[in-house]
């Protein structure tokens, strides 16, 4: 896999998360009843099956609580795993390990849960050119990691956010006074490396953005059969894309009408935990 | 509700959002097809009943990007709304308002799944005297506002981090050689305003914990029968609270063994997002 | 001009760049000799004609430093300025605007120089159809601000970052084993809002990269008839920039070629600084 | 040179500038034409002759990115350069040095651009005893830096701040009453570590301040003839420094005078930018 | 000791103080006076006796300017010593040693401070069963650091801040309409690992509090004879903390009135600096 | 007074001291007993007597917790004050102000401390022309804000870092090989507004020192005697500074000696806090 995350992207995230859970006290429970000179031996274990993702996030949790602890991954974010498998381990001194235990979970459940259920969705649409893609509904300061896992399960990145690609909606076209008016006005305002996407509600109005010049238009909450129709009428003229209410089971469906992506905040903003468990053993 | 969250607790997540959706070009599509005086009148609507929450971060949101619009809050954190219910109205120039929208929506509609889920749990508990408690499994970056997302809900807080109590583990129970070990470690650090709580995994661990003085006793992935032997056994010397793998459909059974506090990681790492949409009109 | 730039883009870096001046003492020269409620007007004025830029930067100095001074716009940025124009105003206390005075003026000075030299270049080419665009060569911290100011001078800009659009250089040709090797991997890696640009040395690199798809071309250090011959061999199927060692002297017959786009770093690296002076009225 | 820098005081600018170029998806080019395991060998070639600076900066830039990175400094900052003379060079995964390159290059051909002009104007006046300084018109947020960069390039460092010494400037002076007012003022105000300098528009404002206790008095805008006459007005009783639209046509006259220091913001706001390129050997 | 600050909660502090005193030009001094190369062996070295800490924080200091640098802790935090003794070590170049130099030692010197007037209040108290705390008047930013320092000194901590118990004072009190309101307001809104104290003004007052449930009650501005009254009173119902005016010469006998925790904001806002010297040797 | 701390040099340390108090979870105490609708009106009293300071920091406290609080400096910061002086008093709704409660009155109660210690020492050397100065022996984090309590007292400012001045100490002379050739150093490098001090434990250094240029000698832990000698040898060739051991007692004595400034690290670092209420009524 070509997806790699310089850790300057996401280490203070990792900072603020540790921060957040240690408080100004630090970690009372372990201070109480670990000694400092404890060594522990611990594995990071996953409890279910999926695609793990977020290991490169613990393994900046334990360099920034203590550099001389030795944390090795043991398959890379990305991977496919059985419940059972050892993801991860960490050695050194006991309680810098337990210091960083809970953030390195946090990161590594929730971004494993999500590149889990984006692999669902990819597995669904395999057999179409479809592309499943996240958006821009993503849990506050978490995009640029939560977006790393949606490409970790297989999807694809939308936007990161409003200034890397246009993408006109409703009420844009409302305010602008109609699609070949906003259409208008982004090709001449677009610099030459941005590429504009526009959002239809009806075939007729995809009809118009095909005429005024969109490089890819959002077929927003379109029945299967008028995303069929959307396809045949739009001929390559443009990329489609398919957006509003998409789940697991739908999705194939959708997939198979001919549009070239399909767009679900699903991923973001609804996946499940994945469950790892951190097993110590005390060496 | 007695519930208020200072806006310096989470006004610094808000901005990082804002800064993290505007990258550095600011928003493309907005600047290309609506004029710098256009002004709108937009109100957020739930799409769908539960409870809201993050109105109060959606304000921030609005105020940082441009103090000059008016927000206003119709229905304020931990209202119960049912579908098409506008929950709070903005005005001023539009592209502002678009500006901010995505940030204010992620908040409002990622804390209100939380909310809304927890009322769902704390709903089926209502007849007992069980409370519904989220635990330190949380979004990185997002504790707090979470957990007063859980509070609007209905729910309880557990410990915000590492340092606010003392909650010993089959890890350190295991390193400390022991539950007496542990407790006496915990007894002996403790300073006088922390309680401790220790989790157990049998029953004759819980007695052992009875007997070395703990506040609160987890009792971790207990069967329904056990757990209700567990409330005889403590009759009332310590608090009981039961966790692991709780889910909707298994709450009230949990409720109804007589344990005082249920905490399940679902309501912070899995709520499913709640649907707001912001409804524009030009003014 | 549709160019608005959101203060939380840029607030950040008045901030820190009036904690620079400022230092852990503060104004000692005006806390010797200016009395606190001394009061005062003061015009920023144009020495020099040209493109203004830089204003809201300098509104938001004097924000910072004293929200209750009266800060006065006279003259947008991006306005054309002749010698003695007045183009902001500010009253209030004397001593917080000579606070901030130096903040303010070196950010509309150094910005308002950038607009003015783009104005200049975009002069030169306004009979072709070429844009002229800046660079990622900015200097540090500055390039939001910087690239608002090109757009300000009627210039148009590349990419903010390495993260917005695809542009495969000789070195990624290098490695990646030819164009078509990079080609391939980009077309593969892209998301579906990202366009592709390619980087070529000679004519036959052109021919290559027209072949494998890429959505526009640079033409690094060509001479202008091979320029000329470039436009020809495109026809129309690639967007063409030029770029490498251009000058305010050289623009108007490398436009005069027929190319899309020119960029230079001379925009952002290179501009000299534009006078702009404070005359303050004691009031 | 006993210049050194302390990576403390510019680590946070190398680290936001990393941001400010990776963004939120990092380099989206690299990854799709480099494999993560490619190894590489790069040399910074300066393609002029000058004074290089920055490298320090540099080293940063690819120490935060990787520390795995092997960076060499082969001229220290201060050297004086060759066209085609390698300054540094980093081994290591090329990935990771692309990177950083561009923010490591805006640092050194910013810095060397500025080291490289002050040894310009230093060269003109080498045969008096007037030195050259800088201004606190700095480009925001790079004031440290461009001092450095100064002193790189054998001139000196005005004040870093309005902290750090007392300098009267004609507002202050109106608005204080005079001269005699003002400096009376300053030097009650002044602790006995800080310096006071005096800016004067004539030569009966010299004398007038040569009375009244200035440790260095700013001849503002003077013709040379009245330089001429100042220096012998003073005849050693303060410093003197000339100022105001110095440039390198003029210093070697204005130094000629006899004035001691003669300050530009020149040296800092508008120097061109230094070429260094970085060639990349695929190992 | 089991104390063990992690040091992500406390190099933030470290780091804003480095710059706090290398500003933006460094250290002249040192730079003027001291060769690149020159080499240098320290020693800290107390002046007096008492009980060190900040060691930890030195470290950090010299590990942030520097990390080629070595430095070794003699005496832990925590440890006795005696005027003379050598407590950390610190090796490399001198000019890093002495940029970081004030900044290591003002950590050091103000917590070796409070940690030594702490051990004073601990031995008077020694004989008696009750604990010496600290309260949450502290020196903006320094809490996590000045809370380490009275445990190094062999005290306790009480609350770190408003939100890891409840501390019902006299304005909660009145505003509530009473303690009992009060108490019944506080035990309906804790979680449960959240423990509830009170402060009392009188005995009767107190015999309220232990009838409506409060873990702990603050006995504010105690006579001697009224603690003993309330010790009595109270015959083990809650826990009792003596607060108000304490001092050295007074805590003995407040303690031997059979309390179980005296606090006084002394420890931690009027400790007097504690004597370390930076002996250096060149090496 | 002539004094004003611009409130960007410390709106962040007060915005970090109330998320230091506030937490994770913010003011449990107030949610728990106050209704959000309380309205309060409360005073800050002086309960005792000397220099208040800090006001301004309480003011930024309760503008950040609430910008709706009306807050109202009635003595500033610098005045003298007498027990039970309200010196300042803000009204609104109760929580908020009883969130930031704590943070105003340790910024009021530590500044105002140091400020009346420093008129005490004041006010021994009054019938001198000596000023007493603080050092760069500040609590961490606090300089600016101590130095400003300093001249608040009456007190005089000495360095606020290592950029603003040069000071030799014991460590550079030893190392550069003696007094001539340090200052020879200083003058080689200083910058034309910064002075030069030196540091001396004996006559004849004094002598040496006076002979190769310092605007400065730093006369440290001389006896009395040798300190009137000292002034005497000087004769008025260099400002002299008396330091070491400075403590009230013994103040007086040392300044009658002649000489010019006298420094203590006793006003930032051992001053004791002084006691300042918040007497609440509802309203």
């Amino acid at each position: 896999m070509n997806i790699e995350l310089p850790s300057i992207l996401f280490s203070e995230d990792v900072q603020r998360s540790l921060r957040e859970d240690l408080g100004r006290a630090g970690d009372l429970s372990t201070l109480a009843t670990i000694g400092a000179d404890q060594m522990a031996d611990a594995a990071f274990v996953a409890r279910e099956g999926g695609v793990v993702c977020g290991l490169v996030h613990a393994q900046k949790a334990f360099e920034l609580i203590d550099p001389a602890l030795k944390f090795e991954i043991l398959m890379p974010d990305g991977s496919i795993v059985s419940p059972g498998d050892a993801v991860a381990r960490v050695t050194g001194r006991a309680r810098p390990i337990l210091f960083a235990e809970r953030t390195a979970l946090n990161f590594a459940c929730h971004l494993s849960g999500i590149a889990t259920m984006t692999a669902r969705y990819v597995s669904e649409i395999a057999h179409t050119h479809a592309r499943m893609c996240c958006t821009r509904k993503t849990i506050p300061g978490m995009r640029t990691s939560q977006k790393y896992a949606v490409r970790c399960g297989g999807g694809w990145n939308h936007r990161f956010g409003l200034d890397d690609a246009i993408l006109i909606k409703d009420n844009h076209i409302a305010v602008a006074g109609g699609i070949e008016a906003a259409l208008r006005g982004a090709n001449a305002f677009a610099g030459h490396l941005v590429k504009i996407e526009i959002e239809v509600d009806t075939l007729s109005q995809l009809d118009e953005a095909l005429t005024h010049g969109a490089d890819c238009i959002l077929l927003d909450n379109f029945e299967t059969a008028s995303l069929i129709e959307a396809v045949q009428l739009t001929a390559g003229r443009a990329k489609l894309e398919a957006s509003g209410g998409v789940r697991l089971s739908s999705v194939r469906e959708i997939a198979e009408t001919g549009v070239d992506y399909i767009s679900s905040s699903q991923l973001t903003m609804s996946a499940e935990t994945f469950d790892i468990g951190l097993d110590i053993a005390v060496s």
